[in-house]
């Protein structure tokens, strides 16, 4: 508990983890873009830094919670980033979802610098970080996570380490695939259902219990029932992810037959301006289209 | 119990579930193309038919199960068919596979002959049809399904009487397309990950609990890792059933982006002489094209 922690990034997601680990007794220094998070997490005992440099400077471990690749490289290595003021010996942990192969170099960067890292993107949402019940894909070298542990125990659940460095990314990456995939496989079984009159409902009901059984026949089957298209996950974050799949894959020479498709179709959701929906709507994208016939 | 039925139809799947009925006291008539399992069920107290017209004249309940949409029309309509042998009040079960579209037709033509039909296809394959414990989707009425469900229920343990004529067919094709996209994602997941040198299994294991989480992950997703490729379902009977999806969405004018590649990967894999290997052999596919770069 002796870890000074810094916190890097207070959106949705890494406001709540940071007052969960405040809450949990850790010293805590944080720096985001926006005031008004910063203000709250003040507010709830933390001292604000002007900088990333700052953070790191008054910090054990830095967290950070960023949106894209691109955030995440300058705040680590910009002008007055994290790396300029890590002290040997320190660790950064960066949560957010980015490039897998991006977060390679970034963590031979830092070990260059005497510093160790960890990526850790999580699944679960909003949600789940204000429950502290996220999962956490992890990825680097046992020791450094078994040092991490306890503060990821804090903000999550199911907690995995998945390899060495970029595993963790590689997992989330496989992830997003995964559930791009088998909503789009759901959300194509029950319009063709609908358009054969039959009750998709009850198609839903048949399937569950077999081999067609899945948590997002389940969850997101049920909010294409209801059209409950409030988020749950934007289909623009889904899109984000399906590029770094995809800009992955390619860059690995991996064939995605199954993942083209999904990302174009989440394209062109986000393009018809429903990127803040869940991306569950992306049946409705089907029913236009079938209507259209 | 008074029912007398009639089974046409003995291959791989028709055997047991006949044997199962014929366990539970029904009294059988049968026919199949291929002489030996006739003689087995015959031994075990069927008695042999030398036509699908015999059968019906024999029973109360006639049940196919047959390939695909034109064996099911023979026997039933062909020269010797069903139709020209069953009584007023009798009914037709087809636990075939076959079009939804072509289903609804039959059960018209029968219900103009003053016989019932219900189309029951199942899933569970080879085992679940041994052990009786196949899921059975059911398209017909309600009176009618109540009086087959005591057949249905030494056949199968799952069963929904998902809504009238066809509904059975129809939600068959949707577990089908269910199941060969979520194949697909989780094959081009575990591809990524071993291409990004990241252990495959760790990424199942992280992927299980959440959202990424299916039946497919957890038992197809293993097959992957451990090459283990007999079936199970062979990839041939897949692309069938993929046909049924893709047919059936063209005359419904549904779209279908995410399978219609799906269906593209299950064709090479059987033009590869590989079709009698389980379909999560989709994952070889992406491993000779990775290899490939």
């Amino acid at each position: 508990m002796g870890e000074r922690v810094g916190f890097i990034g207070l959106g949705i997601m890494g406001k709540p983890m940071s007052l969960n680990l405040l809450r949990a007794g850790y010293p805590m220094t944080v720096h985001s873009r926006s005031a008004p998070p910063v203000d709250e997490v003040v507010a709830s005992g933390a001292t604000r830094a002007s900088s990333p440099r700052e953070v790191a400077e008054a910090s054990d471990i830095v967290i950070t919670m960023l949106p894209d690749t691109p955030d995440v490289e300058k705040v680590l290595f910009g002008d007055d980033g994290v790396a300029s003021g890590l002290a040997p010996g320190a660790l950064a942990i960066d949560m957010s979802t980015i490039s897998p192969i991006a977060t390679r170099g970034f963590a031979s960067q830092l070990s260059d610098a005497g510093a160790s890292m960890l990526d850790a993107p999580v699944s679960g949402g909003e949600k789940g970080a204000i429950d502290g019940t996220l999962s956490i894909m992890v990825g680097g070298t046992q020791e450094v996570f078994d040092r991490a542990k306890p503060l990821f125990d804090v903000m999550g659940g199911n907690i995995v380490l998945v390899g060495d460095s970029g595993a963790g990314q590689i997992a989330k990456a496989c992830n997003q695939l995964v559930v791009g995939g088998t909503i789009e496989a759901v959300a194509e079984a029950l319009t063709l259902a609908t358009a054969a009159g039959v009750d998709a409902a009850r198609v839903r009901e048949a399937l569950l219990g077999g081999f067609a059984g899945s948590k997002i026949l389940e969850v997101h089957g049920q909010r294409m029932l209801d059209e409950a298209f409030t988020p749950g996950f934007r289909a623009r974050l889904h899109l984000k992810d399906a590029h770094i799949v995809s800009d992955t894959a390619r860059e690995l020479g991996v064939p995605t037959p199954g993942f083209t498709p999904v990302e174009e179709e989440l394209q062109r959701l986000v393009d018809e301006g429903k990127g803040d929906l869940d991306h569950s709507a992306l049946i409705t994208l089907l029913q236009e289209d079938s209507a259209a016939e």
